[in-house]
């Protein structure tokens, strides 16, 4: 048996894939695997003899029904064209966000016992005019395309799980911070970008204003709740299988207070603050906070506060 | 210029179809159009020089293309698999409810100038545990697959208006009492033929029990409400374009009791009631009553009541 990574490649997904690794065969109520199969448009980075790497087109069904092929016990569907260029290309969006992630299901589907089938969503779902604090029964009104795929990829996850094909649960994700590496392409680049780049002498840009708020989780967090939605019983999870992540909320303010805390004043005098309308845009119409009183309840963690998500980056990639 | 309307041959079209020829060129705000294109698996049965047949498979790209071809104004997308048939055969359901929708909306994308586009979508988005009067923030949570690519539908029009590709309204429609014909394969069939078949001195099973809360609709209120759903100026409808059609929120007991007055006791007692737990949980799953004060004010109206319902049935069709 094996577990399918989509986006295995990537940061999230290569920093899963050690995790599965470090956990082994059949812990804490995940399927049984013996190896896991990296799906990605670059092989895993990853040197284990128990990861192999597909390297392809998820959108593409045959090779979505080879990634996801016999002897799969669960999959865990992370890879997506990111918001940003979801924004700007709307055909590649679609086409990797949504029919990709039906080809994933598709491939699931046809497998002789349904696998478990973790899709990673997020908070870009939802948009237009917000409560303070989101409740589970917020209604979704994406302000991106990336956001509207994602929606869509909800209720296709939730379909397919309601119909047995898949064993489905869908994890809203908070923004992940802090991301090593450069930026990307998602509008949230820069929530990583203000603490990663002071902390290695350089400056970086906060486009959006200091009184956001934020919704962020830590990848160590990100990475032990993706595992625990795996590893949950579905009937725990009653029938409706979409899950907002637990995280924190803070404000770029708080997260600025906490680079100087974490790595001093110089770090934190490298923070311009020039706005971009098209990221703010984005970046505003989604939630800063969100009731986990349930995710909380079923054993989702999240961050003790921001000086532990800064530190974290700080002690595993700082200089 | 001309107005395309998909299922134009199924009832709800061709009622629209010849509501639409009543009023005119460009009649209270509808965008200018000459003629009407009904696109359908079989011809419009509106015998009017101004309307086209168009027969063929929407989920076909190029089949969509020629049916929203250059000189189209305006779109209602009607056509769907019912709810019954896609929970019965899931990929024909998602193959005309997502793929035809999305067909079509790429084919008036390809338009110079983007039309105004109708997408009918129904109380069937919604699931699980509901409050008494659904608010427009509640979120969607799907228990059939008709629902699921329903909702599915309604994020596409939404982006594809965002994106400024259409100039896109989603109506939820509630459910349309009384249908003329015969029993359908939605879920909510029985709705219509517990007034219809007694009317026609035919027995008729109510297959949900007697206080299930249902939202419907005459046909006449609805086939107005799209007409004023396209009429409308987007600026006045705002950013998110989903909208929960008003209806009357009745029991099958109180439905009865209209069918007594407006059919006499005979009538009344054709009506048997024979469980079916496949129905019950489909049409359970939907909402009974939503706030509809933005709507009211917005120009869309309902019913007076139900008789009045069953009595515009009965004067039209009622032998």
């Amino acid at each position: 048996m094996r577990i399918v990574i989509t986006g295995g490649a990537g940061f999230l997904g290569s920093r899963l894939t050690r995790a599965l690794l470090a956990a082994g065969g059949a812990a804490g109520g995940l399927p049984p695997f013996e190896g896991i199969v990296s799906v990605d448009l670059a092989p895993s980075p990853v040197g284990d003899p128990r990861v192999a790497s597909l390297v392809g087109d998820i959108a593409d069904p045959g090779f979505a029904a080879r990634a996801v092929g016999a002897g799969t016990s669960g999959v865990f569907h992370l890879a997506a064209v990111l918001s940003g260029q979801s924004e700007e290309d709307f055909d590649l969006g679609l086409r990797v966000n949504l029919d990709g992630t039906r080809a994933l299901l598709e491939a699931a589907r046809a497998l002789p016992e349904a696998p478990r089938f973790v899709f990673a969503s997020s908070v870009a779902v939802f948009g237009g005019a917000l409560p303070a604090v989101v409740p589970e029964t917020m209604a979704v009104m994406p302000a991106s395309s990336y956001g509207a795929q994602k929606a869509m990829g909800e209720l296709l996850v939730n379909d397919y799980a309601r119909k047995g094909f898949v064993d489905g649960r869908v994890c809203r994700l908070p923004t992940i911070v802090v991301r090593p590496g450069k930026p990307n392409s998602a509008a949230s680049s820069f929530a990583s970008g203000i603490i990663r780049e002071p902390l290695a002498g350089l400056p970086s840009n906060l486009p959006v204003p200091m009184d956001t708020r934020l919704w962020v989780s830590s990848p160590d967090a990100v990475v032990d709740n993706l595992v625990h939605a795996m590893a949950l019983e579905g009937a725990r999870l009653g029938a409706w299988r979409t899950l907002n992540l637990p995280g924190l909320c803070v404000t770029p303010a708080e997260m600025l207070d906490s680079l100087g805390r974490v790595g001093g004043p110089a770090a934190r005098a490298l923070v311009t603050r020039e706005p971009e309308p098209r990221i703010t845009g984005i970046v505003c119409s989604w939630p800063g906070d969100f009731e986990v009183g349930r995710m909380l309840g079923l054993g989702f963690r999240r961050d003790a506060d921001f000086d532990a998500v800064a530190r974290q980056y700080r002690d595993e990639f700082g200089r």
